[in-house]
C-alpha cells in the first residue's frame, strides 16, 4: 500500500526531505553493508537514461568504451606521488583470494589512472596510435565515513574517461571539450544549470595539472561538484612510463587527460527539481515520461476505458514517447495520482468514460501548470511539445533559482552574512593565496567552487580580494558544499 | 604497424590460434593483475552489442534493472548451506577499509543471490508484490587458478536475473522462459546452435533446486556452457526469511529464480565462427557490420573515391548498418583488407575509380562467397540482405558442424573411442547414478552436458545406460568441456 503521509517539507529539514522523496520514489536502499546502497529499479533507470545520452556523446565525440580490472595492485598506487597520498586513505584491501593470503595486496580501484596508464605503456608506440580515446563504465569504491544516498556512498557507479594525446595542446583541448559535454549534458539533459571553471589546486584531483569542475547550487544553497574533467599532463606517463615515438622520431611522454561523472548525479537530480510533494524528474530523463491512469466505475465503462487508453499508449509509444498504463485494479485514481506524483512523471493523462466520449483526455504536469484537456487526435505530435516546454520550465526555474541565490560585488561583511544565513553563490575578488582560501573555509565553512570561465563571470571585473582586500588576480565563486 | 604473420592454424593448435585471434583483433588483454583481463574497445564493442540486445529481451519479458552492492558480508555467504560450500574456495576478501581492519571481512561478489534476497527480505510483504523481476549488470569475482582470456578469468562481467514468485510453477515457468531468451539470443544473434536440457546434480548450482543449462559445441569438439537459468526452489528465501502474505492470509516463503550470460559469451563467439584468417563475427554482433576502403591512386581519383565512400556511409548509416569508412593514408588497400578480416568485419565494400564511374561497388563477404559487383543504387537494402543471408549461413554451418560431430546410438567402446579421438558430443541412455557419471569421467574425460530437453534428443529413446548397461532412465548427452 502506497505510503500516504505527506513528505518532511524542504524547509523544515532538507535532508530529511531528500531522504523520503528517495524513499517514497523507491529510488534507493540502504544495504546491510556499511557504506553501500541498493540502486532500485525507478533509480537505476533514471542512470540507464543518462547511461544512454552520456554514451552517445561520448561517441559521438569519438571516444570507445572498454573495461578495465576492478583490482589494482597496491604498489602502482604508489607510482604517483600525489596521486597516493590523495587516494591511499580510502581505499578497500583485497588480502585474500582463493583462500590463501596474497603476496601483494590489491586495491579495489578508487579510479583507474594507473591501471589503465599501465596498459596505455604498452599498446601505444608511436604517433600513429595517439590520440588514444577510452571511456570506462564501472564501479568504484572509496571508504566514506559520512555517507548519503546517491551523494557519497562507499561503492559507486560511473564513467571515467582516458585520453592520451601528443600534445599538451591537445590534452588541454580534450579536458576543456569534455568539460562542456558535461555541462551540455547537465543543461540539456537533466535541466540543471552549472557554472563551470578551474579548481584551485586544494581542490585539484589528485595527480591532475588541471582540474575543471561543473558545479550546480541544490534547493538548499549548497553547491554540488557534478563533474570534472582532468588535464593529467605527463605525471602518470612519466611515472608509468607511456612514451610514444614523435613524427620527428624522437621519444616522448604522452599527455593524458581523465573525465568523469556518476550516479552522484542522480542526487543533484532530486536536489534540484523536486518539490515537496516529492520527485520531479525532467522528461527527457525519466522512466516513463507519461503515465495514463484510465477512470471508470463500472465494468462496461472498464473495458471501454482501458481500451482508449492502451491505443493511446500505442500511438505514444510510436512517436518514441515513454508510456505506461496504470491499468491497476482495487486502487483509486487519487491514490494513483499520488503515487505517480512521488515518483516524478512528468506527464499524466486521465482517461474516463466522459473523455472517450468527447475523444478527448485531461493531461497534467507534474508541476508548474493547471489540467488540461487535449483532443486524442494528434496526441503524439501535442505531449512532445508539452514536454518540451516542460523540460525548459525546469531549467528555466533552477536558473532563476541560482541567480537568485547568487550575489556579486559583495564586501567581506556580507559575504559572512550571506553564508551565517541563506547561503548560495558569492561571486568575488581572489587574491589567489592558499592562506586566504583556508581563511575563508575556516570562518564562513565556503570553498571555492570554481574560478568561472569567462561567459560566467561578473560583469565588472572584481579589483580587490573579498577576503584581504589586497589584490585580485582572478574572479572566484564561493558557496558551501556537499 | 599491422602484424603480417599468419595466424596458427586451428588444427595445428586450437588454443594457440584462439589467443592469436583475440591479440590480433585487439579484442582482450592480459593485465598487470593476476587472472584479469582488459577488454579492449573491439571486444567491449561485441559485448556492447550483446549486452542492447539482451537487455531488450528482458524488458520485454518484464524485467527491470537495479544495482546491489559489489561487497557481501562474509556472514551472508554461510546462511545457505550448498551455497557457501561452493562458493567460499573461490572469493577474493577484503580485509581493511580506509586505513582499519574491517570487524567482519567482505566478500567480492561471485554471485549475489546473498545480498540480493536480504533486500528481498525487506522489499517483499505481500502477494502483491510478486512476482519481482530484476536484472543487474555488474563484475563479479571468483578466484581462478587457470584462466583464459574471456572463458575464464577472476573478474568477469555479466548479468544476473534474480526473480521471486508466488508459486513453485511460476518460478519454474520463469526459469524455463529464461533459459529459452537465451537460446533465441544464442541462435538468432549470436548464430551459435545450443542445446538445452537440465544439468545433472554434480553441475547444478550451488544453492539451486534445478539448474537448467544452453550448451554448444566449439570447433576444438569441447563443448562450452554458455548461459544458465536456475530454479532455487525456497533455499534462499528460507536462508534470508523472505516471505510474503498470500492472497489467503496465510505466510509463506517466496520462489526464487536466477540466471545468468557473461562475457564468456564472447569466447563462444569466436570459438563458433572464426577461420584461420582471424576472428568472425555476425553481423548482428559486430561493431562494423561494413567497411568500405576506398582504392586510388592520383589525388584526383582520391576525391572522387573518397567523396563517393562518405556518400554511401551516408546512406548506409542512415539505413542502421554499422559502417566505417577505412580512409588512412600511406596503407595499401590490402593491408586494410588484412587488417579488417583479422577484426572479424562481416562485409567489405571495395571503391574505386572505375566503380564509381560505373556507379558500382564491390562486395566481398568475410567468409562464404565470392566478390560480387553490386549497383550504388538501392545498396542499402541490398547489403541488409546480404547481411542477413550471412547471418544465416554461420547458423547453418555451426549447426552441421556440430550434427557431424554428434554421436546417437553409440556402445560404450564407441563412446570410449569418440572421446579418445575427435570428441564431440556423444548421445546415449543414462541410469542416473552418480557413481556411472563420475566413472564415465574418470576413464573419457567427458562429463553430462544436460539432459536433453524433448526437441534435442534422439528419435529412438535409449533404452540402456551407454557405460553400465542398467536401464537408462533419461538420455544424456556427454562431450569433454570448457
Amino acid at each position: 500500500m502506497a505510503d500516504t503521509k505527506a513528505l518532511t517539507s524542504r524547509a523544515a529539514d532538507f535532508s530529511a526531505w531528500y531522504n523520503e522523496i528517495i524513499a517514497r520514489a523507491e529510488l534507493a536502499d540502504y544495504s546491510p553493508v556499511r557504506g553501500c546502497m541498493v540502486i532500485r529499479p525507478n533509480g537505476y533507470a533514471i542512470w540507464e537514461q543518462m547511461q544512454r545520452a552520456l554514451d552517445q556523446m561520448f561517441k559521438d565525440t569519438g571516444h570507445q568504451n572498454a573495461y578495465f580490472p576492478l583490482f589494482i595492485p597496491q604498489s602502482f598506487l604508489s607510482r604517483e606521488a600525489e596521486h597516493v597520498e590523495g587516494f591511499a586513505p580510502e581505499v578497500a584491501v583485497v588480502t585474500h583470494g582463493g583462500g590463501k593470503e596474497l603476496e601483494e595486496p590489491l586495491i579495489v580501484r578508487p579510479t583507474s589512472e594507473t591501471i589503465i596508464y599501465a596498459m596505455y605503456a604498452k599498446w601505444i608506440q608511436s604517433y600513429r596510435d595517439l590520440p588514444l580515446l577510452i571511456n570506462q563504465w564501472a564501479n568504484v569504491v572509496r571508504w566514506e565515513m559520512r555517507t548519503r544516498l546517491f551523494l557519497r556512498t562507499t561503492e559507486f557507479l560511473w564513467q571515467e574517461g582516458h585520453t592520451a594525446h601528443a600534445t599538451e595542446a591537445e590534452a588541454e583541448e580534450e579536458t576543456r571539450r569534455m568539460l562542456g559535454v558535461y555541462r551540455t549534458f547537465m543543461e540539456d539533459w537533466m535541466a540543471m544549470p552549472v557554472l563551470t571553471g578551474l579548481k584551485t589546486d586544494s581542490e585539484r584531483f589528485a595527480g591532475a595539472l588541471r582540474t575543471y569542475s561543473c558545479e550546480a547550487l541544490m534547493q538548499d544553497n549548497k553547491a554540488l561538484q557534478a563533474g570534472t574533467s582532468h588535464n593529467l599532463g605527463q605525471n602518470f606517463s612519466r611515472a608509468f612510463e607511456v612514451t610514444f615515438q614523435t613524427a620527428a622520431g624522437t621519444l616522448d611522454h604522452v599527455w593524458n587527460t581523465s573525465w568523469g561523472v556518476s550516479t552522484r548525479l542522480v542526487g543533484a537530480l532530486i536536489m534540484t527539481h523536486s518539490d515537496d510533494n516529492g520527485l520531479v524528474c525532467p522528461p527527457k530523463l525519466a522512466q516513463y515520461q507519461v503515465v495514463i491512469v484510465p477512470i471508470h466505475k463500472s465494468d462496461e465503462e472498464r473495458a471501454t476505458v482501458l481500451d482508449a487508453a492502451v491505443r493511446l499508449r500505442k500511438e505514444l509509444a510510436a512517436a518514441g514517447i515513454r508510456v505506461h498504463v496504470d491499468s491497476r485494479e482495487g486502487m483509486k485514481p487519487g491514490a494513483k495520482y499520488y503515487e505517480w506524483e512521488g515518483r516524478g512523471v512528468p506527464l499524466r493523462l486521465e482517461v474516463g468514460p466522459r473523455d472517450v466520449a468527447s475523444s478527448s483526455v485531461v493531461l497534467a504536469r507534474r508541476t508548474g501548470g493547471k489540467k488540461e484537456t487535449f483532443p486524442m487526435e494528434g496526441l503524439p505530435a501535442r505531449i512532445a511539445g508539452v514536454m518540451d516546454q516542460f523540460q525548459a520550465d525546469l531549467l528555466a526555474a533552477a536558473l532563476a533559482r541560482r541567480e537568485a541565490a547568487s550575489l556579486r560585488g559583495a564586501t567581506k561583511e556580507q559575504f559572512i552574512a550571506r553564508m551565517e544565513r541563506e547561503g548560495g553563490l558569492v561571486y568575488g575578488g581572489f587574491c589567489g593565496r592558499g592562506a586566504c582560501e583556508t581563511e575563508i573555509k575556516e570562518h564562513t565553512k565556503a570553498t571555492i567552487r570554481v574560478l568561472p570561465d569567462p561567459e560566467f563571470r561578473s560583469p565588472e571585473v572584481p579589483s580587490r580580494c573579498i577576503w584581504c582586500g589586497g589584490p585580485s588576480v582572478v574572479e572566484a565563486v564561493w558557496a558551501k558544499a556537499y
